[in-house]
């Protein structure tokens, strides 16, 4: 409990004080973000803010990682140093990242929005999503628990088990799964990125969820004495990602203090990409896979704004249900101020997380 | 905690239908704000905003709350009906919110910014207050529990109890400490009040807090035989409040989807001096008065800058700290814009939040 409040604190810290020491290095270079052209004119004076700020958060994250494990280690506090779930964590987080890093820094050296061709970032984020995936499954701990198990998860493990389909093909389609999961998340993300603050704050909602739901799992784990029978957890390393949902909860709040309305900074592909990434990994390590579709609601409606918009627009040879997509656009072209859609959506994002974190609780009350 | 949801869900639907209605009315009216003339001038153009917010606010509490009791005992849940610690808390939040009222109202006929004589506010809610606090130390229930007890609470009451002083000198002495409490709390929202959506979703964060406090100590009130031994918590009606909490947070959030910026409606003092009565209660009737310090430390930080600044006015005879008190002012003077003050005030409501309940589940963990 004390290494979730040290790294969040430490983590807020960090990108507290190293965002605008960011900021001014993008400034002297030159570093500007370049609006896409499908997005609403009144966008276009954003140009020059300057992006790549996810950078921030993912170097908030790592080092506050390491460094509060550091800390507790010297405090001859009870840790086991970095777990495998939480290295298989980062892997994903700062894996995604460094496709958008490469996506954002290609936009810029390019001056043009486009950035990195689709198919090689579909490559990048497929490599990564199948090498989590895997190794995901493998190393066991001594109860016998793997980071993420083959059974499609909703609060915990459902009787769906991908492995009954033999252990080899049970392990292709859990990867093909996680990839579906993992697609969605950061597609989720970086399509409601776009206006100030309104990804960062909504990713946090969710990570201060999972800081909690991983509290929670470490004091019911099937692995502690203490936890009630029949409602215990069977999930690896749940003190471990309750630090880091908490670490990346504070550097996401940090990062807001300059993020928010009218932002000093973009997260752009490096954060959206990399916080979709870590939000899958959560959902996928905690064994809440079908429970994140609640509590990332705000994230799954608009992706799928942009499905039915295409979907529609293509079926109907030219019609549209929105005035534009993402939906947030759609409302300030209806006229809503950018900070009325902003707070309006973090209002939704914080009820689905209300909703999801009421689900997860009762079903616990319901079957203990 | 079925109750919980079902009342927070009726009072988020309350006040986001019910607002618009209520601002059809009022424009209907002609009733608006008059901003007060020693606010920032850029605050001018808020002129015929609509206000008196808050008593859609203490329209959808009640409301929701009885709702709430009455789809209960229908639905042949397990409940006792409206507690007396609810009621208690109702009666202080709606008090305060009628002197509030008589308030606004007074602004509004009088079409000036003055409102009610200080002595007929202090009047008021001291009369309030004291009733309250003299209510509070009754109506024990079977295990003997009163609503308030006369020790000063933490994160759960402490060896300093007033009753040492005999049982009348420490009623009375109780009775000053509460209206202390109260008339901070109601000061404190009244002065974060000013701009949009901040003293709403700041109070929301709270309430949230209180959600969840109140549920835990339901789960290990001293009553019930499952509690941790040692660690259990004496607070009569735990699950009436942590219902009382939802409710008012759901109603919070219905109506910040109105009030947030640019905001359609202001809460006015009918809505800041209920909701710093809520708050009040909530500390006093949860035991948690100076963890109410932490987790309320926005408002805390902000009343802390209007003493600041009128009394080294006072003793420099003429000298200010800030550019103007409250804080928010002070910053918007600096440059920053409305929404950047808003969200970052969010920010640290959110993080005082955040350390005031890792606190109370420190103390529990620690202790058990």
């Amino acid at each position: 409990m004390i290494a979730v409040v040290t790294g969040a604190v430490l983590g807020l810290a960090l990108t507290l004080a190293g965002t605008p020491l960011f900021i001014k290095l993008l400034v002297k270079r030159g570093y500007g973000q370049f609006i896409r052209d499908d997005g609403p004119t009144s966008h276009h004076m954003k140009r020059g803010t300057p992006t790549m700020g996810g950078a921030v958060i993912l170097v908030a994250v790592v080092v506050a990682y390491f460094a509060t494990h550091l800390i507790m280690l010297a405090s001859g506090a009870p840790s086991s140093g970095p777990s495998t779930s939480g290295m298989l964590l980062l892997l994903l987080t700062v894996g995604m990242g460094l496709v958008g890093f490469a996506d954002d820094f290609a936009k810029i050296s390019k001056k043009q929005s486009l950035g990195l061709t689709p198919w090689a970032k579909i490559a990048g984020q497929g490599g990564i999503g199948v090498l989590f995936a895997i190794l995901a499954l493998n190393f066991p701990n001594d109860d016998g628990l793997t980071p993420a198990s083959t059974a499609v998860s909703f609060i915990r493990e459902t009787a769906l088990d991908f492995s009954v389909a033999g252990p080899v093909i049970g392990a292709i389609l859990f990867v093909l799964w996680a990839n579906f999961i993992i697609t969605g998340t950061t597609n989720g993300v970086n399509l409601t990125d776009g206006l100030d603050g309104l990804a960062t704050a909504a990713t946090a909602m969710v990570t201060a969820a999972y800081t909690i739901i991983s509290i929670w799992q470490f004091n019911q784990a099937c692995a502690n004495p203490d936890s009630v029978a029949g409602v215990c957890y069977s999930v690896r390393d749940p003190m471990d990602m309750a630090m880091l949902a908490g670490i990346i909860t504070g550097s996401l709040i940090g990062f807001l203090w300059w993020n928010t309305s009218p932002a000093k900074i973009f997260m752009g592909d490096t954060g959206s990409l990399a916080l979709g990434g870590a939000l899958a990994g959560f959902a996928i390590l905690t064994h809440t896979q079908l429970l994140f579709v609640i509590l990332g609601g705000l994230f799954v409606i608009i992706a799928l704004s942009v499905i039915l918009q295409v979907g529609y627009f293509k079926l109907s040879r030219g019609k549209r249900i929105f005035l534009m997509a993402p939906l947030q656009h759609h409302f300030e072209l209806k006229g809503w101020a950018e900070v009325t859609v902003v707070v309006r959506f973090w209002i939704i994002g914080a009820l689905s997380v209300g909703l999801g974190l009421a689900l997860f609780y009762a079903e616990w009350v319901v079957f203990q």
